[in-house]
Formats: structure tokens, sequence, C-alpha cells
């Protein structure tokens, strides 16, 4: 299976949400998908970028299914005080019709390089653990687990908090 | 305890990474930090910065102790195919002698407005299973504990993963 990976592009974005409710419905999680293609362009596309996007399209020996957007990886920058600059992962994705193919590790890779590029040494992200073939399959690319290895547990502020926090009340 | 919470600057990094290594050490993790002010300081101040800062320092009525640097939290910006723009708190500290004068929550509202201000709607962070107390305190706020309400798994893969996946080698 030939596929090429290259950098998102604003025209990318309403596929790419395609395959974000994929991903939700999957998990049972589509309602709480508040964001749409529109939203996904401005926040990655104008002029404050708050993410950057690989996605993984079909090749020329497709024959009229070439450009066909197959999987994406969606990363962000940021830091650690232990190591410096990192990238995190924040989705990965590969439809599943064309899993199996080395496409994943494909996006892995590319995500790889540009986070060397950028200086960065450590790549985080989070995963579900009923997701057991996911978890298996990163662990096996060298992720260590955080959370069995050292009681790490993700945390999350919605909105109305933050809100209350800033003393804005709501 | 009057405090005042400000942006850090260039000048705050020698501070900052005392703060780090004080951290590490009550974590028992000194021997994993990697950087040293100077990489603090290209890293959040340079062109292209990896992160933000506040500081909390000493208000005037602290006389001849005014300015000493007493917490910080350092964050990043970033991205949830949920929700749309984050804030991630990568780090908060306060110093031992200066807790329960409302010094962390002071930061965390600062934060908090820094994060509605960039129009971000949810922060996300870690915390260690052990610092239950500092746990508790969180979820006081309003954080949800999202490993323990959905079994989701902190991963990191190093410098070493990364270059192999990268297809480098090393």
């Amino acid at each position: 299976m030939e596929c090429i990976v290259r950098p998102a592009q604003s025209a990318d974005c309403d596929h790419v949400m395609g395959m974000i409710r994929e991903i939700a419905e999957y998990h049972n999680l589509l309602d709480e998908v508040k964001i749409n293609s529109q939203v996904l362009r401005a926040d990655g596309f104008g002029g404050d970028p708050f993410y950057q996007c690989l996605v993984a399209e079909l090749g020329p020996e497709q024959g009229d299914k070439q450009g066909h957007l197959i999987g994406y990886a969606l990363f962000f920058f940021g830091y650690s005080v232990n190591t410096g600059r990192i990238i995190y992962l924040e989705n990965l994705y590969v439809l599943s019709e064309f899993r199996g193919w080395g496409i994943g590790k494909k996006l892995m890779s590319e995500v790889a390089k540009v986070a060397l590029a950028r200086g960065c040494v450590e790549m985080k992200f989070t995963v579900v653990e009923w997701n057991s073939r996911v978890l298996a399959w990163y662990r096996q690319l060298g992720a260590q687990d955080k959370t069995e290895a050292g009681g790490w547990h993700c945390m999350e502020l919605g909105a109305e908090a933050l809100h209350r926090l800033a003393g804005e009340g709501r």
C-alpha cells in the first residue's frame, strides 16, 4: 500500500474533521466533539496556529483514488521542565480499512522527524486503557507508560472551572 | 501574604531553574533534569518560544525581600480534537515555606485568565498519584481525573525511540 505523508493544508480540514468524528464515534464520544471544520481550519491555518498536522494520502498507484486521505497525525510543541522541548501527539488515526499496511508507523516516523528537526527530545501522548491493541503498538515503538510505571494521572479543567478560577464567574 | 504574579522574564530563568531542581529533588528525580538555566532561557525567550511562564514574587510589604520569587507556573498552548484550543500546564510550584497563603491559587487564576484570553476552553496537566494532597487540591478547583474516570494513560517516547522511528538509528 503506497501512501504519501505530507503537511496538511487548509483544504484538508473537512476530511480531517470527518476522521476526527469517526474516532469519536468509535470511542462513543461523538457528543464531546465541540469543534467543526471551520474551527479546525481557523485554529490550524490562521495567523495564530494551535496545532500542526500531517496527513497520509493514497499514492499514484491507487488510480482514481489517488490523493484520498486515509489518516492523519495532529500534534503541537511544548515543554518539559525535565527534558526541555517536547512534541505532544494529540491524535493519530488511520482509516480502519487501511490498517496493517504500516501507515500509522509511517505517520509516526514523519512526526518523529518533525520533532527532532525542532530540537524535541521527547514525545508525549495519552492512550485509553481499553484500547489494548493500540497501547501494545505504542509500547512496541518504544513508548513508556508513565501511568503504569510511575502513577501519573491525566487531569483536565473544563471551561466552567477555568472561568471560575479566572474570577469571572459564569 | 501579598504577592504579585507577573510574566517571567529572561532574567528570572536562574531562579525558576532553582525551583525546578527543588521539585525534582522532592520527587527524587534530580537525575532526570537534563536542562539548565541557559537552555530554559533559550527555549522560552528566544525567537521560537516553547513555553510561557508566570512567576509569583513577594510584594512591597515584605521589605528587603520584595521581588523574591516564591513560585511559578509554566505552560504552553495546544489543541484537542474534541474541544479545540487548550492550555497545557506543565508545572506549578510554590516554595514550601510560602504554602497555605493562596499563592498557588493565584497563579492558577492568572493562568486561567491567559488561557481564556487566548480562546482556550480546557486546561490539561498531569499529577502523580502519591501526591494525594495536590491531587485533592486540583479536584477542589474543578479538575477531572481522566485516568481514574476513563482509564487514560500518560505515555512518553524518549529521544532514542524518536531517532529510531525517524529512521536515523543512533
